[in-house]
């Protein structure tokens, strides 16, 4: 496409590829539903206006045309598919650009698993924009597999894999100035370097904001948002599926401040993708809730093109990318058509066969990802006192309690006890053949018996398990190394449901539908065994991840977060 | 500075170099007045809020304190002023940044031109932002001193002495597709691209915007604005000596739109700079119009840095610039201190005596810049039929009449007739020593006797002249050249008042209080000469512009805009 041929286009000496005729079309500039038609040439808005002719004229009848819906910051890997059904799931929903942070497999394949994330996002109707993971690994107190510094996401940046740096959650590192963090906010000092910064406050965020850093997805209230807001941070309004910031944070949104405020879903499942949506829902929401609906459309369109500097979409406009949403009602947007580069891709909310949705084949080093030898497993732990820590898991929240409770002891082993809910965990290095193993117990699952285990354990994504018995374990972990990595449901020696992950552990490659239908089995299993929660899958993915208090697991043992330091088992 | 002492100031562990206590800061970001400190090391903002130590305390006492205004769009060399003397002009008035366009002196010296103004702004307290020049020569119909292709303009990018590119004002050229304009937007494709396109409406506008420009200052009215605003052009209203648009098009002005809208200066000569102000005289009748305080500020600070991308201005937060504007009334906005990098640089409307606004040495390449012979100068007009085509000037504006008048001949020569307004015009090559002199006649600058002179004429500066005898412009010329460029006001043999503009012919490097004194000096003397016009100087130097409608003279001799040809003096 030739910028002379958009200007012919424009002009109208030339006919389009395609003219949407009679529009509303939802303006983020002016903030008014405009009425009017729209050309598109070679991918690109030519004109807005009457009087065009082109190749394929719809007549829209007054229906509305919004901006494709941009997605301000999302882990892909979290929808437990590879890019190209990730897309599937969500260009249905309007959503036409995603910013993602390949966090999850750059713990498993480093600059590789980054590479191919970006490779199997080039092709799709999907516009992708990668930004470089900027904490891999999380800590020391793990084992992961990769380690990624200042320089290597340099590498990324100079052949143009990435965009910016990915939200910063070493937030005690930027504001202490640690000099492997400062290095890497060196490098990207002209991009865009997103945060991650629960609840950081007062001076502290003021180092954060002065290190350069410019966006934050953490804020759970009001006054927290507002403090961010006001030191500089585009704020992300989250709606994850475990993490539900929508509702608390739509007050923030006023006419004077909502240009710097953004949607984003950081992490959704399946289920909630196909049945609530994505972007769409968080612009349906606020509506409902009272925002102005040109305003919510800013926030899922305008806003985010301009945080990330991406000046070629956000925005129905000439020379602009031709992705838009068609929809019938202000309140209650439900996108009807969506086109991506002038290309309608979803109807109905549904994506249209035609539509290229290829996946590139899986390498070597990420289909087999997960490097355990189940034979030479053991998960017996050696009674060494009467009193254990345990990990006390808190209804729908990611952070725990230590709690001191008496040890089971059976046959001088310390053994998992159902009826006092406390469940055996083990956490087992799938990177480096290490054996590694770290065990401990938990309570708040509550499995009446067998195991679930899996290897989506943040941020390392070692093989996590928790279990009733051993043999339900043992079980567990040697279906999900068959698997290639994935999650699975045990009860002694049955497997009850099992859903393959094949890419590095983390991710499907099987249609989004079936992948969704595969995570309900799990979940009916998980209940079938006792397990009260809602998704113990996702409770069980962050009882590893020890930046967040109070007391987790990894393979190198049990840490304390507050004291940010391996602790032992028996007190 | 090292990020390292930033952020320890911020985290509070090292004292701030300064601490600015009890503001009222105007926060651009949250669109509220928040009463707090600010603390400042090593030129940035490390922290907005209360408890900070410094070296250096001052206890503002509830004052309020904004960030440093912003001018998204100004011709230095417009105030007759080398840049620390425009600086010394405008900081007083709060504006700490100017993205400035040096078209002038690029038309007169090139490269050399554009690097002397970047060089000569480098250590100035003002923060100077230099675009590249996109249209020289303006037209092939005139005499100009420089040509600048694509390709020299991706030698000003790669050399980091420009940021964007400025307006475009060859809007027939982009829309056209012209290949020449084609290649400057595409070295330019990642940068801010700033427009010029008078009127431009419909289709040629969404051709102008679909090809990558994204402002536009040229707007008059509301509806002119507003669809440009909502084509996705930054609106940067203009308060120019010249061209006042600011009251027209406040009403554009909306909740929902203003951040796409920002105020620039454009042209302004010393006596409005210094009486008037600058962005603060636009802020404040904006203020007094009606529009919100705070989003008034926002049009002059983070507004403007969004559309350029300055994201380390713009704002008073934590890694900003420390710029900030003192003041103490919102309905009155006086800036009474202004601090640049966290140092007092102007208060009370005065540059501190300790500012170093130091001018570099003027290269012989622009001092030397007039070369004309005045002696070789011939401006008789042998006639050679009855009637001529006249210039008619209107009453401030730009645009002209074609007036078709009958010829006064003395001596088979046509010379001027003051008693019918009708006065010679000539404009003389000062660039290439062609020889080559326009001569033509004018009508409405109401000379009863003598001749005006200089070498600002838009946008060649070639030396234009304006008279009611041959003797006075002769001598007028003679003046002109043996200041090594100025403007001058003559009677006969008698020079009455003079304007030295030994850089470039363009620019004095006297202080600016004098610039305007003497400039005075060359009004006064002109009316005294019987010129009814409020600026007769201003006004010549755009009849010399071939650009503009309907008659213009250059060196090449009478252009009729309309038909763009050069057409003969008689009819």
């Amino acid at each position: 496409m030739s910028l002379e041929k958009l200007l012919a286009v424009a002009r109208g000496d030339v006919p389009a590829d395609l003219l949407l005729q009679h529009v509303r079309l939802v303006n983020v500039f002016s903030g008014q539903i405009e009425e009017t038609d729209v050309a598109v040439s070679g991918g690109r808005v030519a004109g807005v206006g009457r009087g065009y002719q082109a190749a394929k004229i719809i007549d829209l009848q007054g229906a509305y045309l919004a901006p494709g819906l941009i997605d301000a910051h999302v882990h892909i890997e979290s929808s437990l598919c590879v890019p190209s059904q990730f897309a599937a799931a969500v260009l249905s929903h309007g959503v036409t650009t995603v910013v993602t942070d390949p966090h999850e497999i750059a713990n498993v394949a480093g600059l590789d698993g980054i590479r191919f994330m970006a490779r199997s996002s080039r092709d799709l109707p999907l516009r992708v924009i990668v930004m470089a993971p900027s904490c891999v690994p999380a800590t020391s107190m793990e084992t992961n597999g990769a380690q990624l510094e200042a320089q290597d996401l340099q590498t990324l940046l100079d052949e143009g894999t990435v965009w910016g740096l990915a939200e910063v959650m070493n937030f005690p590192g930027v504001v202490g100035g640690d000099a492997s963090v400062v290095a890497k906010l060196a490098a990207f000092a002209a991009r865009p370097v997103d945060g991650h910064a629960p609840a950081l406050t007062g001076k502290q965020l003021n180092a954060y904001a002065a290190a350069g850093i410019t966006s934050e997805h953490e804020c759970t209230t009001v006054a927290e948002a507002a403090e961010k807001l006001a030191r500089g941070f585009y704020i992300l309004i989250r709606e994850a599926t475990n993490a539900q910031n929508l509702r608390p944070l739509l007050p923030l949104v006023r006419p004077e401040n909502s240009r710097r405020i953004c949607f984003c879903t950081d992490d959704r499942i399946p289920a909630d993708l196909l049945d609530e949506g994505s972007i769409d829902f968080m612009i349906r929401e606020a509506i409902a809730f009272g925002v102005d609906p040109i305003v919510a459309f800013q926030l899922a369109t305008l806003n985010p093109a301009e945080r990330f500097g991406l000046h070629d979409r956000g925005a129905v406009a000439p020379g602009r990318f031709a992705d838009f949403v068609v929809f019938d009602a202000l309140d209650d947007f439900r996108p009807r058509q969506v086109y991506v580069g002038g290309e309608l891709v979803a109807e109905h909310g549904a994506i249209l066969p035609h539509v290229a949705l290829d996946t590139p084949a899986i390498p070597p080093g990420l289909s087999g990802s997960v490097k355990v030898d189940w034979k030479s497993l053991d998960l017996r732990v050696p009674a060494r006192g009467a009193q254990i820590r345990v990990i006390g898991t808190l209804p729908d929240q990611l952070v725990t309690e230590e709690r001191i409770c008496a040890a089971e002891i059976v046959d001088g082993q310390a053994v998992a006890d159902p009826d006092r809910d406390l469940l055996k965990m083990a956490v087992i290095d799938r990177h480096r053949n290490s054996d590694a193993v770290g065990i401990g117990f938990i309570q708040g699952v509550g499995l009446r018996r067998g195991a679930i285990a899996g290897t989506v354990a943040h941020d390392h994504h070692n093989l996590v398990m928790i279990g009733a018995d051993d043999a339900s374990m043992r079980r567990a972990a040697q279906a999900v190394i068959e698997l290639g990595g994935g999650i699975v449901v045990v009860d002694g020696a049955e497997v009850l449901a099992a859903l393959p992950l094949p890419v590095a552990g983390l991710m499907s490659d099987l249609p989004v539908g079936e992948v969704r239908m595969l995570y309900d089995k799990l979940l009916e299993a998980a209940h079938r065994l006792g397990s009260p929660l809602h998704d113990p899958f996702m409770a069980m993915s962050f009882m590893a991840l020890e930046v967040i208090p109070k007391l987790k697991l990894t393979d190198q043992g049990l840490v304390d977060v507050e004291q940010f330091k391996l602790v032992d088992l028996f007190v």
